[in-house]
């Protein structure tokens, strides 16, 4: 299995920190993308991307990931907007946590489904439509896997349960506690 | 302010990327040092630092910052056994967390002082003397700030509670329940 991040510069690396992990933990391949050779994420450490944006196919990969941060000066991004597209169209996994979700509306991936996100949809009412922003913290509809930012353990989880990344149950949870750091015994 | 994070192959992100993003958006400033230009984190990113290990003093900065991972390795490496033990002589903050509490062992300064690890003392009888192995996730002696591995939460606000970065109590306890996902109002 092959997981590409979308990266970009100011990117919220929390988000998805736990969750290359678990996928590397895993054996899944992990590629990153960006529109440069470079960016700088929120934490101020410099990444260096192994493809470029237009140079990285969805056929190549199982699921697409993209963290929050400020998304959006990339709204106008052709090259993204493809791959989003490319990686809808093929029926594969899109996980966006926190202002990440703004891609899929500005993608218009999200058409009517349920999506979650730390961003109101009044901020951005040319990606979101109020009537499907969902209550929970995590929503998958479908092949989208959306977050609110602060659920970013529950998100890394989800994306593992969907990929059937965890050996069981118990090891589904016990990835949860060890990660808010309440696992005992 | 300035915190300089050292890195290394498979050092894992997720047991510092809470704190990088709270230095950061405290206006603290922020250098990377590793012994290569380019270090993979266990999630498998490239990351490139700001400086190589050789050429990072500590008078530079304020604050020492070492991840987690496989040390071992390391223990040998003069130039961060130096880096280390000049932080500490300048009595600078040195914070450590999980795997690389060994690190400040193999320079030895832990001394007689009490440290928190995820890795038990057994396992490295030259760096740890199990007397001074505390019951705590995090432990603060004196410059040393060390933790578990899974308790990086709480590693991170006690960093930023003794660097001064909270505003007031508040702030500090709605950090930790922020990255916990228990926020609520």
């Amino acid at each position: 299995m092959k997981a590409l991040f979308f990266l970009y510069d100011g990117y919220v690396d929390w988000e998805i920190s736990p969750l290359s992990y678990i996928l590397s933990e895993t054996n899944v391949e992990i590629a990153t993308t960006a529109l440069t050779k470079e960016v700088t994420h929120s934490g101020k450490f410099k990444v260096h991307v192994d493809h470029i944006t237009n140079e990285s196919l969805a056929d190549d990969y199982d699921i697409l990931i993209i963290p929050g941060g400020d998304p959006e000066p990339l709204f106008k991004e052709d090259s993204l907007k493809n791959l989003i597209q490319a990686f809808d169209q093929g029926n594969k996994w899109i996980a966006a946590i926190c202002g990440a979700s703004t891609l899929l509306g500005s993608s218009s991936v999200l058409r009517n489904r349920k999506y979650s996100s730390s961003i109101e949809p009044a901020e951005f009412p040319s990606c979101f439509n109020p009537s499907y922003k969902s209550e929970a913290d995590v929503t998958i509809s479908e092949n989208l896997i959306t977050a609110e930012g602060n659920a970013y353990i529950e998100f890394a989880v989800a994306v593992g349960k969907q990929l059937s990344l965890f050996k069981d149950r118990e090891d589904e949870l016990e990835t949860v506690l060890f990660f808010k750091n309440q696992l005992r015994g």
